[in-house]
């Protein structure tokens, strides 16, 4: 099991067939090829030895599916950066996994040019954007132009094919090494419940340093199915793709559906083409499938579970996304793929009762190797080939897994476990709620008591004392919240589109401290 | 990846749904689990360790997949015999894999009490049967009740699962050596292309000791689909299995489903619920494939090709089994599944252009780990990665692979290579002609004639001359057959359902033999 194997398989059944497009520009499978083959060379003669890493910090595009399968090509690993972070964060992962070239482009200028002075192993930059670059950076198309291909080296099997930096904004970034075998394995395990469709194109709108969207690359590059790339997402450009006429098949998180619906409705502009919906980072709410449905009659909706040490683990298939019929699965996030094992664990790793909760433990033929110069986490996290995803969650009578909470944001309130997630949903059923957030705040009495972070619909107010009263129907007492916070920003989102609670904690524990400074001085 | 994860995903997300179904006996995935975890503890009671083979000598039932699966559960490997052999090439093969016990039912009883004579490895027997076995072997059902059940080991990944034997027919067996790992790879790799169909029931008529019949029975534990098992292929059995208003998902060679039709024609009984028609060993002929799209208005046709040694490798899908379109595809082995690397190699396993002929060569992670006991015919078969499948054949444009001949089964005729698949199907576009094979048949002038075996339609005759110049338009001279026989019984088959042109060959020189004797004489 090799990454570049679809590519090989592509040009021989479809070489004169639709691989990447981007901003207009179109390469086949054969073009896709060659311009691989040449990159590779590019890199070689720059230094590049089998198990190099290679980073790459860009927005989407065409020349960042090129860059994965160059790299691999020659046997060196993909360390794709997270382009939301700050320059510390990058600093920090670079420093880590020491990647000697990186690419950029025009978005990017400023970063790269920073990690040139900073970045300890960088030593070579390509500048992959359209336009001019910097004069320190070789011109990316001038590589490609002046390279001689290279043979494919087939690395593959156990051999490290990418290092994906997960955790950046809760203590230090932890580098996922991830084999060639791992990803292959998660094209074929998700294909099991989601076929490819040979008359859809894909439509790449998520950041490509994140697994859910990698993976999404990498199973169009294996099936041989053409990506339409977006910069990034914006339901204006998702619309401007789907206006070409073809069929789509898409990953968004339901947030964004909801924005390209939004879009839609305001706009004009026909989603109906997307016959594939691919969502993750958060079950969908009744009330946007039921909208979703309406505005897509001909798509297919697949849920999926997984995190970067594991990729996709579990799916809900379209089948339990009907309005009407298996609405108790709609909140799970589906069964385990077969060939992957879910199970729910006590601390000790012994399976519980079903229906109980515990951490969700997975063995999964796409688990990552281990973390990148990180041993002890390692051992931590992978437990006799299980791995400990952090998520707590209960299993149902048929084998439904429901993602209640990260264990780390479990609040401990009066020596009650309170799972967030189950009072967020509490509290979004008020109609006044549009986003919220559930944190642990410190408490004299209680040691953490629930506190609430929301913001409002237009034109809506809520007091403690109102939204006290909505939960107390719906959730226990003990859960219900003691303080709450309004804000009118929406609230901070991982790339994978989930609340970042670490860093809700963090400003409510930095503001705590100013005011006790403030009624001390 | 590991052999065993199906049962556990099905007993946790379907324990009470349908496992196995025999003779009207049926068993829910929860009574598999603990039927298979019982035997498993009865096997290691009589001593089989991890590693050791366990052979089967049987009929399919439903006892033959626990065999496999408790065989598994306890890190052992299976080595299920081929029930087609003489007593001989048993014998060779268990000598060859030395399993400790064998299971064996009543259609093999005198089989197992010479074999518990001459096999010198064999200590202990079970008698799987029905009915009261011999008095010197163990009773299943009595070990699984009085047996207790043992934990999953979960062996898996490259450890050894089964040996299937080869060959048997041409030289001596060997042994093919599998992991789980090929296994589960080999399910996941067909499931791209066929994937799992929830509603339907996979209905298994093909001999479990064969690699087109096994891995289908571990497909269908690895996605919990329902196992209705026929003892054997029978068209009354399978018949007599569809009007039970199931939805079937079964495999039959283009022979077999030539005679469920024409069974079906003459005795009544619906085929109709047939919903996924795998087929393999040989393409579908049109005016076949004609008739069963008529009586098969539901089904999907799938070919598969592949060998004991790679498992499935290519796939004609079901839009190519139109009758109007892409019927230039129809006589193909389909294309690569993704995945899988095919190329037609020169002698020096050098790719050959587009629509040349030569060998197919194949790298897949489904293929073997290597023949056991057999370090050179290893070396000869596997090079660099790649199998040698002895297969001629040549690739098309859009990739489509077209199986013309065994490697072996050329001939060479005036120093011209000859595909006699090519000659054959020439023949076989005759009205007089029902089964036709054509050997290699000794010439004092050409070094090989084309030698014609014909078995003719009832009312029918054909002299030599009449073929010749049937022949004429559709091959080049040096193609058509210069001898002829023609045979009342049909043509030998191998359980594949493959003509067995060494059959042909022997007997042919046996008889030319016995007519140079005779005239010596």
């Amino acid at each position: 099991m090799y990454m570049t194997q679809g590519i090989h398989r592509s040009v021989q059944t479809d070489g004169d067939g639709l691989a990447t497009s981007f901003r207009g520009r179109k390469r086949t499978w054969s073009q896709f090829a060659g311009r691989v083959a040449r990159l590779a060379g590019a890199l070689r003669a720059l230094g590049v030895r089998p198990g190099d890493r290679v980073a790459m910090l860009s927005q989407n595009s065409d020349r960042f599916v090129e860059y994965f399968y160059a790299v691999f090509w020659i046997g060196a690993v993909a360390t794709p950066v997270n382009i939301r972070w700050s320059l510390t964060e990058i600093l920090y992962s670079l420093d880590d996994c020491t990647p000697s070239v990186l690419l950029f482009e025009e978005n990017f200028i400023d970063h790269a040019a920073a990690l040139r002075q900073q970045a300890k192993s960088l030593t070579r930059f390509i500048f992959a954007g359209d336009g001019v670059g910097p004069d320190w950076a070789e011109g990316y198309e001038t590589l490609i132009a002046e390279s001689e291909p290279v043979a494919d080296c087939t690395s593959g099997g156990d051999a490290l094919a990418m290092i994906l930096y997960t955790g950046g904004t809760t203590g230090f970034p932890k580098g996922v090494m991830i084999s060639h075998r791992s990803l292959v394995c998660s094209t074929l395990l998700v294909a099991q419940v989601a076929p490819p469709d040979r008359k859809a194109i894909t439509v790449h709108t998520m950041p490509m340093f994140h697994i859910g969207s990698t993976t999404r690359v990498f199973r169009a590059v294996h099936f041989g199915s053409a990506l339409e790339i977006l910069p990034r997402f914006a339901p204006e450009l998702v619309i401007e793709a789907l206006a070409a006429g073809i069929y789509a098949d898409i990953a968004l998180v339901p947030t964004m559906l909801g924005m390209l619906l939004d879009h839609s409705d305001a706009h004009g502009g026909d989603i109906s083409p997307i016959r594939h919906l691919f969502y993750g980072a958060a079950p969908m709410p009744e009330a946007l499938l039921r909208r979703a449905m309406t505005a897509l009659p001909h798509a297919s909706f697949y849920q999926a579970y997984g995190q970067t040490e594991l990729s996709v683990v579990t799916m809900l298939e379209p089948e339990f996304h009907g309005i009407d019929k298996a609405r108790s699965k709609l909140r799970s996030a589906g069964r385990a793929l077969p060939g992957v094992d879910v199970k729910i664990a006590a601390v000790d790793g012994s399976e519980l009762e079903r229906c109980a909760t515990g951490e969700i433990w997975v063995r999964s033929p796409s688990a990552m190797m281990r973390y990148w110069n990180r041993p002890d986490t390692t051992a931590e996290t992978m437990i006799d080939g299980w791995v400990r995803t952090g998520d707590a969650g209960y299993m149902d009578a048929d084998g439904f897994l429901f993602v209640v909470d990260r264990v780390k944001d479990m609040i401990i309130s009066g020596g009650e476990n309170i799972y967030s997630v189950e009072v967020e949903n509490a509290i979004l059923k008020h109609a006044a709620v549009r986003e919220c957030a559930v944190i642990g705040a410190p408490d004299d009495r209680l040691g953490e008591r629930v506190h609430a972070i929301l913001v409002l619909r237009e034109g809506h107010s809520l007091t403690l004392e109102q939204l006290s009263a909505h939960c107390a129907p719906l959730v226990g007492g003990y859960k219900r919240p003691r303080s709450l916070e309004i804000r009118r920003a929406s609230l901070p989102l991982s790339a994978a589109g989930k609340v970042l609670k670490s860093v809700l904690r963090d400003e409510y524990r930095a503001k705590a401290r100013r005011a006790d400074e403030a009624s001390d001085n």
